[in-house]
């Protein structure tokens, strides 16, 4: 027998921030047909191209960039990889779904929970999609260009679609989009459960990002301070509190593990602090008040994380 | 039987801030004899007096002050009103011992919880050490100058002292003291128990302090966001259930009494704003951290009131 020759998959990026540009510049480098869509930049990244300032793989530039400014334009792909922002989730099904080969795979690379609820019932059964908890250190400097600190993991899990009674086809799919990512070089994660995945996630997101808008500032200086460090810990025991009263085990040693890793970054500025300075809507939906709603509806209250949001809440509403 | 005529009390202001200042002018115009220690004020008092532009009482001045820069130069106090911050209590001994008649009536005119106990250890037992709990809306504009903004009651209570053991001796003093007040056209109430009048006053300290400080504004924008109310109630929740713990009863309705009256007030910035901006120590010991310890001894987590002081904690590192 030989093997069939797969045709290698087309992979659109919607949303080429940070996030989209990363993983995008990475798939293509490593010779998938990548297709970006983009909105302020696409001038800039059409005339340019797209430019990474990578602490790990170095200065690296996509020069002949796939770019397009408007999703009708685009050929249908096979994967799309959403980098938008959670807050946006409602208004993109049009644009996915125009985009989306008929048995397509999206992968949100959101952080939060449920950020694929608001988008589901605006899609079509048939589409697959996906969560991606993305484990990165990067943002944007300027038009087109990524600066990336550290990291770099996309963990993956099965959300919805027609696999979702098809515990063989949901897996196969999983490990396909982890194969992609691999053959970029980037670490990736068939996860079984993917509501387990945001949990996990949340156990950084929820302290770090919150806390660098409440108290401006970054992980370093965070983790330099007594106080800051046990606000972090009791954040963090709370998130694993509430997954687990969700029914998503988390070990406590998990919590501990998130901590002595950022204790071992280079000051690191979450996203949620770029959107603050920038007077961009806060992820507060995602990462604090679906968190908290479904804690709550498993009959356990997070006070820590619920004064926070609510702090947070003030501060966005006040930063337009 | 014909009343004999009582001397009038010799008055000593420690410290002329807004609150000291206040004070200290108002009993002045009463006709009290009344000093006032300065320190970097001193020579702008001396020579153009103390201003106070008051909404409730209309401007007014006090050309002539008794003004002190050093304690060894004051005549002995029968009433010592205590206006300093509660971050420099432990310091504050041997200017009072200076100050001080044998059986002077020291007043710490102070927010927070056992503003007392760093001081009454260096303090002479007889003395009789009493707490001052001010609801005045009050800051310093300038040297000398003082801004009246609304309200203006002092309650007292008896902390400890040669009358510790004399229920009725006691209650004479509480009433002596509120008497003065009474004089000068201030309301004042004798309390049973300085513990629970601290408590008491915890209620509108806790959540209005530190949220002027981490959201950076006045009272006006704390109550007119939703989730700013949310957490302001559920802070003071916090205190009340605390003060039980420890044996304090406060009505819930009390909480709710606090929350409509902030919310008739024009907009006030507390006394932490004012040091925060100025960068001047924040009494995060008075007005967290004891409270959070005894609730903590009585077996009461209070867990916004500790992510709120947490986070303080570290802006108030960050801010000398």
């Amino acid at each position: 027998m030989t093997a069939v020759a797969q045709p290698s998959p087309r992979i659109g990026i919607i949303g080429t921030g940070a996030i989209g540009g990363f993983y995008g510049l990475m798939l293509a480098r490593a010779g998938f047909d990548v297709h970006f869509l983009l909105r302020s930049e696409y001038a800039a990244v059409s005339e340019h191209g797209l430019h990474l300032n990578s602490k790990v793989h170095g200065k690296l530039h996509l020069s002949a960039v796939q770019a397009y400014a408007r999703a009708a334009d685009m050929p249908a792909c096979d994967w799309l990889l959403v980098g938008t922002k959670s807050t946006g989730n409602v208004d993109l099904a049009p644009t996915l779904v125009q985009v989306a080969a008929p048995d397509a795979r999206i992968v949100l690379l959101q952080n939060g929970l449920d950020v694929e609820d608001s988008l589901r019932e605006h899609l079509p059964p048939s589409l697959h999609l996906l969560g991606g908890l993305c484990y990165i250190g990067v943002h944007r400097s300027g038009p087109g260009v990524v600066e990336h600190q550290a990291l770099g993991r996309v963990n993956l899990g099965y959300h919805s679609g027609g696999a979702a009674d098809d515990e063989a086809g949901r897996k196969a799919i999983v490990e396909e989009g982890a194969a992609l990512f691999h053959k970029a070089g980037i670490e990736s994660q068939a996860m079984a459960d993917v509501h387990q995945a945001r949990w996990h996630k949340l156990v950084w997101n929820v302290p770090y990002n919150g806390l660098s808008v409440l108290l401006g500032t970054g992980t370093t200086a965070l983790m330099a301070d007594e106080s800051s460090r046990e606000l972090i810990q009791a954040l963090m025991a709370e998130v694993v509190q509430g997954a687990r009263a969700c029914g998503h085990d988390i070990a406590a040693s998990y919590a501990d593990q998130m901590f002595a890793m950022t204790e071992t970054m280079d000051d690191y500025l979450p996203s949620m602090y770029h959107d603050h300075v920038h007077k961009r809507p806060l992820e507060l939906a995602a990462i604090y008040a679906r968190p908290l709603a479904a804690a709550k509806a498993a009959g356990c209250e997070l006070p820590r994380i619920q004064a926070l949001y609510q702090a947070l809440s003030f501060i966005d509403r006040h930063n337009r």
